[in-house]
C-alpha cells in the first residue's frame, strides 16, 4: 500500500509499504477514506519528537471502513464505517479505568509515534473496541474526521480544563486549527466574550466567523495591554494557550484575572518562566492535558446536531495520492491560507 | 500602646503608640489577648515586601476582646471575645461577592501591610462584621489564634486547591508551620499516604506526631528519587509547596503524577522555571491562592469538636512586653526548634 514515511528529520517520502494484518485479538485494520495532518506531524519532521523513528509512517487521525478484525473484537465488524481516536487505549488498565486514556498504560498518543498511523491506505488499530467511534450515516466524513482530535483536543485541554462558564470573558492565543476548534466549543458554554490572539489576520478573520467576539494582531507587541483595556485592567477568566511557545505561555500569565485559568493546549518543546513572583497570590489554576478523547461520543453528538459546525475549519482537500503535496501546503500554512488539509480515498 | 513597628530592612522596635480608634463605621478596635509571628512578618523584615512602609505595627494574626464598634458594625459589641482573620474583607464587592476575599477591592491582606497590625495591645479592624469571628466560650485562645492565618492557608491554598481526596498519596514540601498544618488538615480528607519533605529532622518528628506517614530529609538531593521509588515511578497526586523557593517548587513538578496536582502555597520572591516541555502531556493541576479564609468557620467547628488539634504547632509564650525576645526566637526558628510562637497578653 501507499504511505507517508518519516526518514528522520526533515525526510519524509511517499512509499509503498506491507498493508497491516490483524496481529492482536483485540486489533482492528482499517481501510482510510479520510485523514487530515496535524501541526505534531510537521513537529516530528523537524525531529522535535525523539519517540518518532525513522521508518514510521505517520498520522493520527481518520476516518474509514473496517477491513478486518481481530477474534477479541466485539463492537465493531467488517465493513463498518468509523473513526479513529488519536488516543488508543487498553480500557483495562489503571489510567484507562479513571477515564485518563491519554496515559493508557498500553497505548495511549503511539499511532504515527511509536507504531505505524494513518496516512496511509490502510491502518492497525490496537484495542479497537475502546479506540474506534462508529460514524453515524449520512455524517460528512471530512467533518468527522475533525473528531479524531482537534475537537476534543480544543474542548478538553481548553474549554473542560480552563473551566469555561456563562458570562467568562475568554481568550484563546492561537488560531491555528487547534485554537480555532477550542473557539468553537467554548461556544458549548456560551462565555460572554471570547477574545482571539494570532499573528496572523486572515486566520484572525476566520476566528470571526467561528465566534470570535473581539481578535487582536499580537505583532505590535500590545496584545497584553489591549487585553487589559478591553477588561477594565481586571485580565481574563479564562487564557488558553494554543501555540506551545513560552512567548504565548508568558501572555497568558500576564491577561489571566485573579481567580483566573491558564488552560495549556499547545505542544511545548521548552521550560518556560512562571511568574511565580505576581501568581503566588493571583489564585490561579494553570493545567496541562494530553487529549483523553473522554468528551469524542458528546461532541460527535454537537457535531450530528449542527450544534456545532467545524467545516469552516477546512480550507483544502487532497487525493490521497497528493500526500506529498497535501504537506506541501499544510507546512506552508500561513502562505497557503491553509487551516485543516483533509486528505480523501472514496 | 506598645507595638512592634517596622523601620525598614532589618529594622524594628518595640515602642509606645497611640491607641487607635474607630476612624470607619464599620470599625472595631480589639485589645489584643494573643497574637503570633507569621513567617511573612520575617519576609517583611527582610525588605522583601515593598507594600509595607517605616513605621508600619506589623501582625496579621490575633485574638482578642472588642474595646469599642462603630455604628455600621452590628455582628459584634464591646467585650466581644474575638478572634481576627489575615483577611480583611468587604463583604460587598465584586471579589468578596464571589468568595474570593483574599481579593477584596477594599481589603485583602492588609493588617500589618498597608494598615497597622496585630503585634501590638490594640488593633483596628475595618469591616468588622465580615473580617472578625466570634470565640466560642472555652477555647482555648492560644489555638484560636491558628485559626487567623495557618489553619485557612494550609487548608485552602493547599488541601482544597490540591483537591486531596480520599486514598490520595500527596506529599507536602516544607514542614515549617503553614506546612504542618496542610498536614493536619490533609487529614480531614483522609489521604492513604502523606509524605513530608524537609531539611529539619526536629520538624520531620513533628511531622510523624502530627500524621505525616513518611517522611524524607532532603538534605542529600535524594528526595525526588526517593517519592518516585515508594510510588512505584509513578509520583504523588498531589504535591504541595509550602517553602517558596524555585527548588522546591521544582521537586513538587518531577514527583507529580500524571493527572495530579501542584498546589503552591509558599510565599514567592522570583519566577521558577516551569518544566512545560515535560508537563504539557501530564494531565498536571497547578494552582495558587492568597488565602480566602472562606473556611475558617468550618475549621473552627473542627477544632471545636477536638477532630483537628492544632496545639502541637506551638512550641514557644512569650508575653507581650517580650514581643522582641518572640521575634528573636522565630527568626531562628531551626536553632530554637521553634514552630508557632505565641504571644499573651490576658
Amino acid at each position: 500500500m501507499k504511505s507517508l514515511v518519516y526518514h528522520g528529520p526533515g525526510k519524509r517520502a511517499w512509499e509503498e509499504r506491507p498493508r497491516p494484518k490483524v496481529t492482536d485479538a483485540s486489533d482492528a485494520v482499517v481501510r482510510i477514506t479520510r485523514t487530515t495532518i496535524c501541526g505534531t506531524d510537521l513537529h516530528i519532521l523537524k525531529g522535535d519528537v525523539p519517540t518518532v523513528a525513522d521508518g514510521r509512517i505517520l498520522g493520527h487521525e481518520g476516518v474509514g471502513v473496517v477491513e478486518e478484525v481481530g477474534p477479541g473484537v466485539s463492537n465493531f465488524k467488517k465493513g463498518d464505517r468509523v473513526f479513529i481516536s488519536c488516543i488508543t487505549s487498553c480500557g483495562r488498565c489503571d489510567g484507562c479505568r479513571k477515564g485518563m486514556y491519554s496515559h493508557c498504560a498500553n497505548g495511549g498518543w503511539v499511532l504515527g509515534n511509536t507504531i505505524d498511523g494513518t496516512h496511509a491506505e490502510y491502518v492497525r488499530i490496537p484495542f479497537a473496541d475502546t479506540s474506534l467511534y462508529h460514524a453515524p450515516a449520512g455524517t460528512d466524513e471530512s467533518v468527522l474526521v475533525m473528531l479524531s482530535d482537534i475537537l476534543p483536543t480544543g474542548f478538553e485541554c481548553g474549554v473542560l480544563n480552563g473551566a469555561v462558564k456563562p458570562g467568562d470573558t475568554i481568550a484563546v492565543v492561537g488560531a491555528g486549527p487547534v485554537g480555532l476548534a477550542t473557539l468553537l466549543t467554548a461556544q458549548l458554554y456560551s462565555p460572554a466574550e471570547i477574545i482571539v490572539i494570532d499573528l496572523d489576520d486572515n486566520r484572525l478573520e476566520v476566528a470571526k466567523l467561528l465566534g470570535a467576539t473581539r481578535t487582536i494582531n499580537s505583532g505590535d507587541g500590545t496584545a497584553v495591554q489591549r487585553v487589559m483595556a478591553l477588561t477594565d485592567g481586571k485580565g481574563v477568566d479564562v487564557a488558553i494557550e494554543a501555540v506551545g511557545l513560552p512567548a504565548t505561555f508568558g501572555v497568558c500569565q500576564d491577561i489571566v484575572a485573579a481567580g483566573g485559568h491558564v488552560a495549556n493546549v499547545g505542544v511545548h518543546g521548552k521550560s518556560v518562566e512562571l511568574k511565580l513572583d505576581k501568581l503566588w497570590a493571583h489564585n490561579v489554576t494553570i493545567t496541562t492535558r494530553l487529549v483523553d478523547t473522554v468528551t469524542t461520543p458528546m461532541l460527535l453528538k454537537s457535531v450530528v446536531s449542527g450544534r456545532l459546525d467545524p467545516r469552516k475549519l477546512i480550507t483544502h482537500e487532497f487525493k490521497l495520492d497528493d500526500m506529498m503535496k497535501a504537506y506541501d501546503t499544510f507546512g506552508n500554512a500561513a502562505r497557503e491560507k491553509a487551516l485543516k488539509v483533509v486528505i480523501r480515498d472514496d
